[in-house]
């Protein structure tokens, strides 16, 4: 999406969107040689494709697997190739932490060192989560002058580290020498704002070294991925819509709230979260609902699971068209096909519905079906925000 | 298309390229689910499909309405965001003014004042067009030092102003206030060259102000989009053609002028336009010929009456192919649904011809067959010039 174009193309409009993300949608042939999408029995969706238009997008670039952060960044309209975060941001994302402007977050690992201080498991051997929150606990009494430390559990070896205070900069580079063997590195500045940051950081570690000494095997700690909180155009200035994100996952939270879409509480159910979205109809004008478990399902290898998913998400659309939104936009994020059991690069299906689209020949949500639609078969996922403010009336001409 | 590389390949070539444009051609399922060009009988342009190739063009961006200006530069190749034309010159193609390079033109509204200079109506009570015809006879008596004024009535409360002297810029700001309840504003220069022009500007008004005085409600004019015409690469240029138009409405003989085609006299009928080519046949390369009643019919909510252009067209293609023309593309510079009675965002269908091409399997112009087209659902409209040339035999081979 061209943000300067559409940002002054955009006009005000009454017509509400809604955008649901069934979390790794696309698959591979599974059962009888269709994937979890053809195999499902979704008359109410397939309704909705017979009226409106169908196709399968590309997140990030052909060929490349998204993760989950550029996946729906590209869905909310922004090229994940130039609006990229840093891993210690995705790593406060995925538990929910409120980053300020100006922190600083770092990825940690708990790691093992032998006496003279060489990695020898960079994973300090996949410790429990249990543990991990005792060592945070006892990392959160490190003191560091002028700045607020966070410390907080993510899962296993791995924790988030956050630095707030003024003046700090995130131009740090990782601690992790990547390869077990060798000392962990010094954390270096990689700009002058970033000096002093880098001097708290070895402090940190160096205090960090001492409270953990007794605790092999995670006896010592790597840090990468030092960033901050970015400071992106929000979807209210690009596109001039109130968005918000019902989703109960930290992770699809934290990139919601990236680009400035209000969080709502919820329940974890797609009907949970359709009267939440109902309830709160007149306060936005874009609504994104997040359903996770087709992915958990996909990257289980559950090719079953994934098929009830989906037929549980069609036996709930009637309640979302009941809230008659001007438009409603289902897809996944990416492709996660059970028998890959991961993430994959394959096209996403979509499925494009509005009172003011021209329908194409499609009449059955599939990968295969989508094929022939209007939107193409393999189009980049930022084009369907455009697509969808257009159906609202919520752009006006370019040019006379 | 890419400017730098088509350069670099043109090449000389014998086969002629006609350029059919139905203005506004592409539409929604009216009559019994059908668009206006599906319930249409075209047996003509079917057999072409047949022995063609189609698809859809999107001429901005997805889901971008394009204006008529945009939308035609798209099909002469210019990406339209790139080539942006401001509103003063848009006015001036609009009433077939030609405008000399450094000529700095205006859009003007006759508008009303109270008494103590506030916009009471910035379009003075739509007046009507003879009476702006009168006022604009009024204002050609002003006289400004070094400069030629021109001043021409385009409708109702609308006309042009163009400045003609050696030095002037453009950048001079707005004097529009955009909403009534304030005084107009002074013309402001953005440029240490617009200064000049910025203080002729002025005058212009001081003087305008005392010759409408008595003109209520048409006492004051407003100015904006001070624009020059560009200068921009021409069609000649960038693909070694003799390019012409043969187009009745001076809006689009205007963007057929800056992109550097000949104007060609004719009948307002396709017959009329079709006999023009025929004269002129050995000495142009490329035709443009504009059939302006499609978009009226949509823009007039008259699907009947789009139905009826688009078989009067039909019609006529045999007299089109009698002319033996190496490449012929039928299509729209935008979609004007009778349903919506204004352009929109939806791709617009391309009929693609070329003895040289690879027939797809549409058998049928319409929406929903040019699908499955050999050109693709939704590509980039500035994509067909290049084609077309190659098509002509005017592109060489890149690389060894």
């Amino acid at each position: 999406m061209n943000f300067e174009l559409i940002r002054e193309l955009q006009q005000p409009g009454d017509g509400r969107i809604v955008l649901l993300v069934l979390d790794g949608l696309g698959g591979l042939p599974g059962r009888d040689g269709h994937t979890a999408l053809e195999a499902a029995r979704t008359p109410n969706l397939d309704q909705l494709a017979a009226n409106g238009l169908c196709g399968l997008h590309e997140s990030v670039a052909p060929g490349v697997t998204p993760g989950s952060g550029p996946g729906h960044l590209a869905l909310f309209g922004y090229d994940p190739i130039r609006y990229q975060v840093g891993r210690g941001v995705l790593s406060a994302l995925g538990v929910d932490f409120e980053l300020a402007p100006g922190d600083v977050a770092a990825r940690g690992n708990f790691c093992t060192v032998d006496p003279e201080g060489r990695v020898t498991d960079r994973r300090a051997g996949r410790i429990s989560t249990e543990k991990n929150s005792k060592l945070c606990d006892r990392l959160r009494g490190i003191h560091l002058p002028g700045v607020e430390l966070f410390v907080q559990t993510v899962k296993e070896h791995r924790f988030l580290l956050v630095l707030r205070g003024d003046g700090l900069g995130a131009e740090v580079g990782d601690t992790d020498p990547e390869q077990t063997g060798r000392k962990p590195l010094r954390p270096e500045a990689r700009s002058e704002k970033a000096r002093r940051t880098a001097q708290l950081v070895s402090r940190f570690l160096e205090q960090a070294a001492g409270i953990l000494v007794d605790h092999h095997p995670a006896n010592m700690v790597l840090l990468r991925g030092f960033a901050s909180r970015p400071s992106w155009p929000s979807l209210a200035e690009v596109c001039g819509v109130r968005a918000a994100a019902i989703a109960s996952y930290p992770m699809y939270r934290g990139v919601a709230r990236l680009v400035g879409m209000a969080l709502l509480s919820s329940g974890a159910t797609l009907r949970e979260k359709l009267d939440t979205a109902r309830e709160h109809w007149d306060r936005y004008d874009f609504f994104f609902l997040h359903v996770k478990h087709g992915d958990s399902a996909g990257e289980d290898g559950d090719f079953e699971a994934k098929v009830e998913v989906i037929e549980k998400v069609d036996r709930e659309l009637p309640r979302l068209l009941a809230l008659d939104p001007a438009v409603v936009v289902v897809t996944g994020d990416h492709s996660t096909p059970a028998s890959l059991r991961y993430h994959s690069w394959h096209p996403v299906p979509v499925l494009f519905w509005s009172r003011r689209c021209r329908p194409d020949r499609v009449r059955q949500f599939g990968e295969r079906a989508c094929l022939s639609g209007g939107l193409g078969p393999r189009f980049p996922a930022p084009e369907l925000m455009a697509l969808a403010l257009a159906n609202a009336g919520r752009l006006g001409k370019f040019g006379a």
